[in-house]
């Protein structure tokens, strides 16, 4: 069973399924384009009112798949395209589907993982949900056109926590932070989100359209990056310490970094 | 007793009362506007410290009087006055008060009784406080000139909880998503805002005016929304669904939206 | 023993110290200056990862020392050195440090003392912290290029709680309201505040960097104050209830003020 995002209808309420299951649900470059181009298909539906993302079995995503980054992400070209369009091409598609989306989240919702579920309007987490970007290990940075959604949910100073320490925080605290909308017993945060979906779905469905682009429409921006900045953003590539995370990550030891 | 604002003043606390016990407190046209009238003539007075609004009774204020809106908020230029007006300019009069505001929440804390509340500095909840705008089930949207405030106090995660989802919050939910400041048992919540307003009055009040004019002068600004925009906020009114949840409202059943 | 600021570098992680144990780690004129140079000599290190800073002893801060503002700042000149210099000079080169930074707070943490907690990226409580910003009481504004930290941290809901009122928040309250990224029994806190800075410190120093500086980069601005705005940001300088504050700190009684 190849990596892939799963899509299925049930009414007014679609599901979209992170689908990875031996890497818990870790997603892949080609899982982040066709997240994008499912959720514009789902966009393009009349008929839709909510849509739920969730990850096959007990995971929501547990990062990008790391092991591609050698052969897809080595250089700051690979990266325009990683993460600049792949990445933050899936993000935007959720962020600019018209339907109101509801994240359903069980295991790990690390890094990519995180970015995934930030962006959708609600999050429901069962207990066993864990949260975080734990990327200082691995030498390099979060991406800009990623951060900026983390930062929208949680604020300075919760992402600078999750960036600089790379602590894996638990569902309650995530709760307290302010990263999920709220936690329930496992058992019963699958029918929390779907019960979540339907309150959306029993709504006026142009009204809800409206409040999610009024929302975004009234935050407050920031000035674009200069090419300077996003270059800087990816200077990690030409590192000694990225080269050492990513070895020590595939040796499945601990990094010895030196600051170079 | 007609639907009015009450405003009474002991030493150096006006207590302002939201009085429309027949529809807990629901806020009328008229209440908007003499809101703001109250307001104005409070800000002018040298001999305050502190405004406490509250509503009559057991309620804070169940939301705007939805009854009128076939009247008086059924068109765009009506919009435009209603909530262009009447609401923004009642909810401007709380931000733009000298003075320092703390809200008394018991009970109902919905739709306007929420706006108005999240416009005060401080908000003091009895646990029987119930905070939401469902009005997705109403089939219109929030006025911009409304949402810029929930978004300030709540962030855009809770408002598009809020809006999206339209569930009623309980006291410590509200608390715990920083909607209120503290949250106490109903019996010593009267007590304790006006031992806040006690302690606002005991500061210096030129002070008190300066941080309260500084922290809204820090705050980080959006771009004016288009006239096209504007006109967008209001295009519930030419929906069905707007219609058919406003008579769903009056025949006290659940609306069937058709998305039109 | 005169009232400093020590430093102590053990392997990869600085020690950064209140010292001025007479008046719980109150924060002189001298000290201000000198955080700024001792923050600055840390930030040239190369060889550092992370800074922790604490009070001597069972406090972090009490405040300014203000028993110095009668003779350092009592004018909008003095005040511009003293707010506009050093202390913001201070919290700039906490900003600015390269490494990342821990808080461990014990006992009191207000007014100077949470400005310089605030500006720190983790912050690690016991659970006897006490914060607070009580400059009502004295009759006297936080300095805007103060209460922005303030504001970055913790949104304006709970920045103008605590100025209007002037409340004392315990660490849990505190926590609840994001100022503190967690809290722990007393005797654990600084356990817990060191395996913080090794958790930092075993991650990528430069990853560490560019999150660092990429967070601040991307939060959003608000326009520069008017020269007319900073002016009237100090005019307390020029009200009686400023001297009526301070006259009744020194005779230790409550102050009267007449809002002149």
């Amino acid at each position: 069973m190849r990596p892939d995002i799963l899509c299925e209808i049930a009414g007014d309420i679609a599901t979209v399924t992170l689908f990875n299951p031996d890497k818990l649900n870790a997603v892949t470059a080609a899982m982040w384009q066709r997240l994008k181009a499912v959720m514009h298909e789902l966009d393009d539906r009349e008929d839709l009112r909510c849509v739920l993302i969730r990850g096959e079995g007990q995971a929501f995503a547990a990062g990008g798949d790391i092991e591609e980054f050698a052969n897809l992400r080595d250089s700051f070209e690979q990266a325009q395209t990683y993460h600049g369009e792949w990445v933050a091409g899936a993000l935007q598609s959720v962020v600019d589907c018209r339907h109101p989306t509801v994240a359903l989240i069980l295991g790990p919702c690390i890094g990519g993982g995180l970015e995934i579920a930030g962006q959708c309007d609600l999050r429901i987490a069962g207990e066993s949900a864990k949260f975080g970007a734990p990327i200082l290990k691995l030498g390099f940075t979060m991406a800009h056109t990623e951060l900026v959604g983390l930062l929208a949910l949680a604020g300075p100073a919760v992402a600078l926590e999750i960036l600089l320490e790379g602590r894996i925080l638990c569902a309650r605290e995530a709760y307290e932070k302010g990263l999920v909308t709220r936690v329930l017993p496992d058992a019963e945060a699958e029918a929390e989100a779907y019960a979540t979906a339907h309150r959306i779905a029993a709504g006026a469905p142009l009204v809800a359209r409206w409040h999610k682009q009024l929302v975004r429409r009234l935050a407050p921006a920031t000035s674009p990056l200069a090419e300077s900045e996003i270059r800087e953003n990816f200077a990690y590539l030409d590192t000694e310490d990225y080269r050492e995370g990513m070895k020590a990550f595939r040796e499945k030891r601990m990094p010895r970094f030196s600051g170079r």
